[in-house]
């Protein structure tokens, strides 16, 4: 089955906003194993709105619009489907109580007259009702064809589309597909390619698919089956092979667990705590941890010392070692996580110093050099990178850096 | 004159990325006053891009392609343009040169023969070289359509756009587009444009677009004009009058300047240093500020004082004064911005304390409560706030607030 998206409105067209609704749509459809093969943006226009359904109609099999379904006289995207598939649009009674219980729910009283329009439904169609705001979706079969119309605003459309879409989808895909996710991090993106380059040229089925993220590399393998049990047997020895070749550069198997939740219920496990020293981080380390509900389980205070004072007041990091070794230097990276163990009575501690650039940079230590001490109940050890890309990049990647150090430390 | 951007790229239709070079090219389009009517991403497939580019030139006066540059098999976006146009694809020696000296300046060695086919240009057109990467670009005339092919990865095509592109384009759109913006923090929204819905209402030349970010709302005005000098004098009196609505709600006119930009340069022009003690946001407010390059010369260090422990060991919050009032108080607010800027020696300190959720919200104290306190050369003042959104952004949004409120001390 061939998939069509098609984004409505002039928001888009004139760059206000980025396209994230595409990006959600078609990674939804490759994982049930539907082929989107256009994804087209258009504005609030009737004439070309008409000719682009049309065109849809006319080279794919499932079609999905979002947008256009405001109470504005702007919003069109219902209207011009009703004409192009010369059916009737009238008010649906239920939709229309729907949308007054909603208006009551969220206690809003300036209900205009064009909001009524909401409550209009192309002849024929099923709606799909709308739990996060006032314009509710449509269903629409015509003789082979399945049209779907969604709202434009992301946290409307998402979970219609994962409650209401995503079971009629699967129904219209002849295969089940079954995946699973393997999240790799403390290597580098391409280097984690390369390591299972092999499996990616020859993979059939199960695909692998690798998505980067800033020091992180997540692999979704699907298979594609007649029925759930085959596809998790034909997961299996290829999750097996990637758990033998990434071993401990694995975090997490779990499709909704990120990086920082891993490190924050791996300290709660064991009952232990937490802190930093952040020099060039400059907070960034901990303020991903304590972005995870729960956190203060676990981590109760940290230091931000930016300046070699802040370092030998604040954690009592030596004024020789600043001297001997540089202030980026492993050895001052060790006394700042020890430090900040000590002064913040935690079990773990985490120093990070570095040279986040644009300046700074010396030949010894170029721009992007970050040193990353890591304190477990007394010991330390610590390591040295040198990563590349902007200021921000380098702040981020440090932040990756760490924590995979506190997980390691943590098996 | 009408564009049409064609995104090439497989990633996009499985929902590996966004589409972000779509929205920034639409934007630059907008600014030039051109119009883009159709965006469309389709795949490495050659049937289908032919059709894609045979429908733009009957559509569009302007098409610009982006991706498929590559040196793979499955990059065959200028192959399939040639084809379309009738054109011969030939070896460019100076473009083949070039490249060399790309791999020469990136000390790339495993060069192989695939690469060369970088250097193929179509006939008749003109190469827009690639200072960051090795696919160049190319723009080409037929009749009355411009055709542009870019490279996909924005690293490589918004310099390319900016520097070679756009005066490019300047020269097809006849009038000279002017445009100045002005950036508004402290207030909300949906607030910032109600205060000026009159004019939005009834622009025309100038047009204001609003931009909502999280916490701040960014207004491109634009006049077009016959010349820089007419294009300035229409947006005169609207720049007056947005700055007479927003008064010091305004941060900045200028483009580039980012909100911690502003705070950090207004600190370093008074010589004044800053600090804070984070609860919440747990070093996000510092963290922000110090990745504006140059920022180690007001900022020294911070707390991180997640427990009530910290906020009393750290900067001598008194117990009293969280029993009595409360963790999340104005009060103790007022004492972690004092206790920050007393001990840690620095003029301006913020204390940030509040509840981002999803748990631990109160009767009096919902999810989103956040007390913000600024201690400015030993006075203090604290504001409550009461954000709506997840935990991140009540977070994102404490820290912006925070921020204005330094900079409103810095006037």
């Amino acid at each position: 089955m061939v998939v069509e998206l098609i984004s409505v409105g002039t928001e888009l067209l004139i760059g206000n906003i980025v396209n994230t609704n595409a990006q959600f749509l078609a990674r939804k459809c490759a994982e049930l194993g539907l082929n989107v093969y256009y994804q087209i943006s258009v504005g609030d226009n009737e004439i070309r709105l008409s000719e682009t359904i049309r065109t849809a109609l006319n080279r794919s099999d499932i079609i999905i619009l979002t947008g256009g379904l405001g109470p504005t006289k702007d919003d069109l995207t219902k209207e011009v489907l009703a004409k192009v598939l010369d059916r009737k649009l009238s008010m649906d009674m239920h939709t229309k109580q729907k949308i007054e219980e909603y208006f009551k729910h969220t206690k809003r009283v300036n209900v205009s007259e064009n909001n009524w329009k909401q409550a209009d439904i192309i002849e024929g169609s099923f709606v799909l009702y709308n739990e996060n705001g006032t314009a509710p979706g449509l269903y629409i079969t015509v003789q082979d064809k399945h049209i779907f119309i969604l709202p434009g605003p992301p946290s409307e459309m998402i979970p219609m589309v994962d409650l209401k879409v995503i079971p009629i989808l699967k129904d219209l895909s002849s295969d089940t597909l079954v995946s699973a996710m393997v999240k790799v991090c403390g290597i580098g993106e391409s280097m984690a390619e390369t390591m299972i380059l092999d499996l990616i040229e020859k993979q059939g089925n199960p695909t692998i698919a690798p998505y980067a993220k800033l020091g992180e590399v997540h692999f979704r393998i699907t298979a594609r089956a007649k029925n759930e049990e085959e596809g998790k047997r034909l997961l299996r020895p290829v999750i097996d092979e990637l758990k033998k070749r990434f071993n401990d550069n694995i975090y997490t198997c779990e499709e909704s667990t990120t990086l920082e939740e891993c490190v924050i219920s791996l300290l709660r496990e064991k009952e232990l705590t937490l802190t930093a020293a952040e020099s060039c981080t400059g907070g960034l380390f901990m303020s991903r941890l304590i972005n995870v509900s729960g956190a203060s389980d676990v981590i109760k205070q940290g230091y931000i010392t930016y300046s070699e004072e802040a370092k030998m007041n604040l954690i009592g990091v030596k004024k020789e070692t600043i001297k001997k070794y540089g202030v980026v230097s492993v050895e001052v990276a060790k006394e700042m996580a020890l430090g900040a163990a000590n002064h913040g009575n935690a079990e773990l501690a985490i120093g990070i110093t570095g040279i986040a650039g644009p300046g700074g940079g010396t030949k010894k230590n170029p721009v992007g050099t970050v040193c990353i001490g890591c304190a477990v109940k007394g010991n330390v050890y610590a390591k040295r990178f040198v990563f590349s890309g902007n200021r921000e990049k380098v702040r981020e990647l440090s932040v990756v850096f760490a924590m995979d150090m506190v997980r390691r430390s943590l098996f």
